[in-house]
């Protein structure tokens, strides 16, 4: 098959590798009818994952079709049309137990297009598939399902519920990239006081406009935006970056959250001089992905606008220029880009 | 009268300064029964606090007897026996009203000994003093009493609370320094597993043990000692350096909670590179002293054994000889130093 394969900081290309099988009995081999690109793509390909080996195939999210089961999966089978979640879980661990799959200790965890090979790519081999998958309600577009593999339930699990997002909050949202702005959409159900953006990307905060922020700024003025009060309620960090992490700890009011979901390269300063008196929560999270279910009712039901997410479509072969184009998103203002089986 | 002044950092004496006096209708004067000294005091001796400008008297817990009020405060008369807290409350702003005395916005908060004279000396003007003391029962010892001030509502609020310590669960306590120590003791009645406390001082892991730790290890065995599982279900950190911190986000589990409860002079190094996929959170805080009461009663029917914190008594005169022996308590075993009116 073809896939897209990590070779390396900088180094990625769209080769011919080995199709995927069963290799476990709990294992699915998924043909992929769309996947995405991530900003931890990205990460990867500037070197801050350095458990990600070169031959790699990248990627985390898909919707696809069942082709192949081993013997102990039991709630697929070949025909069905499944979301594979970013995150696999093998069910029988504590945190499994728990629900907290994304901390999986029995071999699950993240591990697609990190550990494992993943779902850039026409076919993938899903493991521990009972707990792995999701099956898609054939009314839900792939572009929105395909949404429901990562990037809803990151912002939801851990931007907005760990945020404890709640009505009459002010919520700033620090990074306008797809997460972000899925935080933006999702935390508006809970009908906050006001939800701000905050990007130095002029598209990335037109985009936060047309998606339901009441304002979108860049940093500078956010600090004189919440002047006039304590500060934020809650402060979602989806920039990924030391600066938009440390920006974060100086909006929050006393008492307030800060929820982390970017995924971070390098340390930030923790300024615990100023924090250690300010009754502050700061969260961090690897998404369980358990809250899929739920989102798909409500993105189905109408109630999340999510499908102005995704900006751009390409064909699978076309992954190589698919990566450009989100790379590339501050500048363009493109946000999830999807690709799909011709 | 005579009191402790705060002339720079490394720079204290006992010296004579103007009584205090009724300066707003809502103050109280107490005379100063018993008082202590804090870690947060010896930060500031280090300079670690610059708002505390010299000329300052130190000292923000105190037990004593009511001398005079001012004409707005209605709950307590002169005769009566308080508690100081170490948080004084306008009792008015949204954050008071809230119960987040610490936060105060109406001119209280940590003001004692910090922006205005405090209660290491002879008498003590309290500020808002309906919300800034607690009646004493006669019945209750004065070290005990003191000790409800600020180190046992800290302890709890900001430690044992915000780290959500529950039964069943592996407690570790960053810093085995009185703060530390009540921490383990309020701990405790949770029914944890197991309570490993975690200090450099050999005299302080010995007190560690006295007072109801499960075990008592330096940083380097720590990590050993947890190794067979995920990590701390709650780290508390009650050490204030960036150390005892990083120490704090090394073993705690993933899902886990950091509570921290040092002052901090220096910012801390977060390691969001390992923690942003943890689930991990992260609380500080300021104490309200909003569970002082309920902490009052625990002490008073012998369920939390603080006495065994104080290790020292001093005459009130003796103030220089008590911050002398409490800077030396990681050499010597000493905790808390409480100081009598003669």
């Amino acid at each position: 098959m073809r896939a897209l394969v990590y070779h390396g900081p900088g180094q990625i290309s769209w080769d011919t590798v080995t199709d995927p099988a069963i290799e476990d009995p709990a294992d699915a081999v998924v043909r992929v009818d769309a996947t995405t690109v991530c900003g931890t793509d990205l990460h990867i390909l500037r070197g801050d994952l350095p458990e990600v080996k070169p031959g790699t195939v990248l990627g985390h999210e898909a919707v696809g079709e069942v082709l192949n089961v081993g013997r102990e999966v039991h709630s697929i089978t070949p025909g069905d049309q499944v979301i594979v979640s970013s995150v696999s879980a093998c069910g029988r661990c504590q945190f499994c137990r728990d629900s907290m799959f994304g901390q999986c200790g029995g071999g699950g965890g993240w591990i697609l297009g990190n550990l494992i090979n993943g779902t850039q790519a026409e076919f993938v081999r899903v493991p521990f598939a009972d707990y792995s998958t999701r099956r898609r309600p054939g009314a839900l577009a792939l572009e929105d399902s395909v949404l429901l593999a990562e990037v809803l339930p990151t912002a939801y699990e851990v931007g907005v519920r760990n945020g404890h997002v709640g009505p009459g909050d002010t919520v700033v949202v620090v990074g306008a990239g797809p997460v972000g702005l899925a935080a933006v959409i999702i935390a508006r159900i809970y009908s906050p006081r006001r939800i701000i953006a905050v990007d130095l990307s002029s598209p990335r905060l037109e985009a936060a406009h047309r998606l339901g922020a009441d304002s979108a700024e860049v940093p500078g003025r956010l600090i004189a935006d919440l002047a006039d009060g304590p500060g934020a309620d809650v402060v979602i960090e989806a920039a990924g970056d030391p600066e938009g992490f440390a920006l974060c700890t100086r909006v929050v009011r006393p008492g307030g959250h800060i929820a982390n979901i970017g995924t971070h390269g390098k340390p930030a300063t923790l300024h615990l001089e100023a924090l250690w008196r300010k009754n502050v929560t700061i969260s961090t999270g690897q998404v369980d992905t358990s809250s899929t279910p739920w989102l798909l009712e409500l993105v189905r039901y109408g109630r999340l606008p999510v499908s102005q997410l995704v900006t751009h479509t390409f064909g699978l072969d076309r992954m190589e220029d698919a990566y450009e184009v989100f790379a590339r998103g501050t500048a363009t203002g493109a946000l999830k880009v999807v690709l799909h089986r011709e």
